[in-house]
């Protein structure tokens, strides 16, 4: 049984943004030699979440959209006295900084249709990206 | 510390559905013979997630009712252009398709009114749930 | 590798309130002795749950004003006629009651601005918060 970590840089382009992060998740369960185990994904950061779905263009518009709705900016949070950037941290909230993968054969046994999404609702922003393998 | 893989098999009824699949998790972290440690619990789908809630029929009704009220079926997404099933990826982006438990003594350390939950929202379909166990 | 296991009790003071645990979580990891791995917390209830973010009294306003909007009481809910907290149920499967975070250099490697959050929805409570490390 062994621990392997790593860290990865993401930039996001906009406000808000969605970058694909899979081919470093696998990288690093690559690197890590671990067969079999879990990888853990975390981004330090409190208005960058992660979720796992298709890359597909249109999708990816859908799910801003959809934060966008359900999280609007300026809509008279207490935080943006402060700050201007509270419906960001409510997505946070909400989609969650982690998240673990099974580590099958070497690989990340995801599905054909899920990649590793690092979503940004306060960028454009360089983010750091916490890999952790555990496993044989 | 060992690693334990295993995989189940849900069949879900209709297009929206809640499985309880409390009884495979438990069944898996036995057979690992695993005393302490986690279980990673991950749908290697995009439209199928994951919850942890009380298994009562009327609160099953709220969480789909809930589900369809905030991710409604044909409401102007993108994705629907290429496939008709956008809502059902969104409800994914939003709950998320991992879970993550203790165990202790040699089962899940959930809650009385903790069962585990495997909802699809563009289904019926066979879908897998991987289970890892990790641990002493 | 080994695996370390904690519970800490978390009292909530009203119907909807938000705990910071932070500290609980950062000595569980330091009294475990690992270095190297993941930390595990999870919350053995249903209308409890975990959030990462940043601990500003005004977000954590606007965190319970979201939950209250996205997630109103008494809407109506079928599991309303046997019990008054399908809306606390409800907010639970979408936030989850499990989160997972990195361990490097015997500390949780979390940023600058998240603190980690039990919220209930259904308090005031006497809750349960389990710990488990695994590393080395």
């Amino acid at each position: 049984m062994r621990v392997h970590v790593e860290e990865l840089q993401v930039q996001t382009r906009s406000r808000e943004d969605i970058v694909i992060i899979t081919g470093g998740i696998e990288s690093a369960i690559e690197r890590s030699g671990i067969k079999r185990g879990i990888a853990l994904i975390y981004v330090p950061h409190a208005t960058a979440m992660l979720a796992v779905n298709e890359n597909e263009p249109r999708l990816k518009e859908d799910i801003l959209s959809k934060l966008r709705q359900l999280f609007p900016r300026n809509a008279g949070y207490r935080h943006d006295e402060i700050d201007d950037n509270a419906n960001a941290h409510l997505a946070n909230v909400f989609l969650g900084p982690h998240l673990v993968v099974p580590v099958i054969n070497g690989r990340a046994a995801r599905g054909t249709w899920q990649d590793v999404m690092m979503i940004e609702m306060d960028g454009p922003r360089a983010r750091r990206v916490i890999v952790v393998v555990v496993g044989e």
